[in-house]
């Protein structure tokens, strides 16, 4: 039996040994994505994003543990740099995460932040893809909610859990208009502190009426794609240490699921993530070619250029892009 | 006179039109973009970015004002679509931001968040270059801690200042690993709340020896590029709303700026911002060419080809890469 289908078969070495292939972008790896892929599409992926200090990864924990209470089996996968996992298992003896990590049914993954052939974004997708074929039905994704990271996740889920700390003050608005666009559920955790009735009141004050924009395009790229609409964010209180309103976010969680199949607007959603994949590919392999036609020096030329003002960037570009283009041919 | 003449000239209203044509990427603009390229290249372009919460906007006043006494005229950008700004115009009168507004020696301009036809990073680079070339010395770009907007100011700015509000807690590690990696400058700004010295003192502790990483990458497509070392990142207090250490804060922007100049780091810098630009229109040349040449069936189908398992995204992408390719001499 190969390492693919002894990892299909449930055997989790075997699962941890095709995932680090993959990770690293060896040929097996390649060959393990390539045999995987028609297995793909059927988990359903939550993204848990949000600034440090708001206690992502104790709330990924206590959500963990209240998904298996109610029987279904699930993987994390945390490509937050300051997780406190380690090589498959849980650090730290607070809470019930030991008990998480010797349970069958739950598959923990940690990704390094670097290092990676193609960048993190891409071997986060290849990582949850793998995982995605091997069954599990939910896969969490916990990223740290700042900068790329927090672009890409919006990529690859299907449900983004915004996570935020109590104490935003005035501020609310700000939240709102900067950071709600990524979000399907938002989540004030820390509700046992006193502001957290302040921040959650305010929220909901601001957010009548708004709706989800559902995942936000890939940046610059894609700017004016199509967005899901008609979902209402809803504003969830938790409290991860006391183990308090896990329940409800496990409920909002699957209304999104729900709510994207029932409207019809899972598939968007899918298409457009396969969209940014696919494109994501393109410039990958573009970049290949120009390594190949141009090469390093060829580029470092361009970027003279336009330091000294001879060219602006927009005519480099077009010239590399063309030398590429007339090389094509054999 | 042209309008970019009396825009170069000091006619302010000549300037703001040339910065809506470029941000609009009419056919002046475009044209405009190209007169002021040579004249480029000058300015310090200085990024503030962080939590909504943290108090930027009233921070960005303060440090304008503060720049103002010593004598340097200076251009605001405000990307984060949450700032008090409108139209050129300063709202709220709190503080001296009215006074800031009718100052001669700044130009504020707030960018739409949405709606620029080549998306909001590269109309934010377009309208820093004008004003680079317009002279200004200093310009200070404000964007919205998260997601791309933070990912995008470190391709723009040769000085980061990352904001934040005090009470981060225990978690003063996560911000550490997961955000620093942006920031030449960091500010606990609310430093008058009483748990600012906490915080403060927390990331003090764990930063000890730590040295900025300059400005990270652009995410995926550039995983392992180098990055500016040897220059430890400050952190530093504040009270905007009191207006206390906001000297300091301009003195280590200066400082940063010395540091780049005297160490050459600042050449690198620039040579990767130049990279990262060029590579932008490389990408929209190329979806231009897709668009041209596949057309939207064409990549629908092949999106719909990813959906049903049918091939993968990679093989997907090299079919599409070398339609391109193929079709490419007449």
């Amino acid at each position: 039996m190969s390492l693919v289908q002894a990892a299909l078969a449930g055997d989790r070495r075997a699962l941890a040994r095709v995932l680090s292939a993959v990770e690293n972008g060896t040929e097996e790896g390649r060959a393990a994505l390539a045999t995987l892929f028609p297995k793909t599409g059927r988990a359903h992926v939550v993204g848990v994003t949000g600034s440090p200090g708001a206690g992502k990864s104790t709330l990924v924990g206590r959500l963990a543990a209240e998904i298996r209470e109610r029987g279904q089996p699930l993987a994390i996968v945390a490509v937050d740099p300051t997780s406190p996992y380690s090589g498959g298992a849980l650090l730290g003896d607070r809470l019930r995460m030991r008990e998480l990590a010797t349970d069958p049914g739950i598959f923990i993954r940690s990704m390094a932040s670097r290092g990676h052939p193609g960048g993190v974004a891409h071997a986060t997708h290849d990582v949850v893809s793998v995982l995605d074929a091997a069954g599990f039905p939910v896969v969490i994704v916990e990223t740290v909610g700042a900068g790329q990271a927090q672009v890409d996740v919006a990529r690859l889920a299907h449900t983004v859990v915004l996570v935020e700390a109590p104490g935003m003050g005035d501020d609310v608005q700000a939240l709102k208009a900067g950071l709600m666009e990524i979000a399907d559920i938002l989540v004030v955790n820390k509700a046992d502190k006193p502001e957290a009735r302040q921040t959650v009141r305010a929220l909901q004050r601001v957010h009548q009426g708004v709706t989800s924009r559902g995942h936000h395009g890939p940046g610059a790229a894609l700017p004016d794609e199509e967005t899901v609409a008609g979902w209402e964010v809803p504003i969830l209180e938790t409290s991860a240490v006391e183990n308090q309103g896990i329940a409800a976010l496990v409920e909002a969680i699957e209304a999104h699921r729900e709510y994207l199949r029932a409207s019809g607007q899972w598939n968007n959603l899918v298409r457009r993530h396969i969209r940014a994949e696919i494109e994501a590919w393109l410039w990958r392999d573009l970049l290949a070619l120009l390594e190949a036609r141009v090469g390093a020096a060829g580029l470092d030329a361009a970027i003279d250029a336009v330091l000294s003002r001879e060219k602006d960037p927009a005519s480099v570009a077009g010239a590399l892009l063309a030398r590429v283009l007339q090389e094509a041919e054999p």
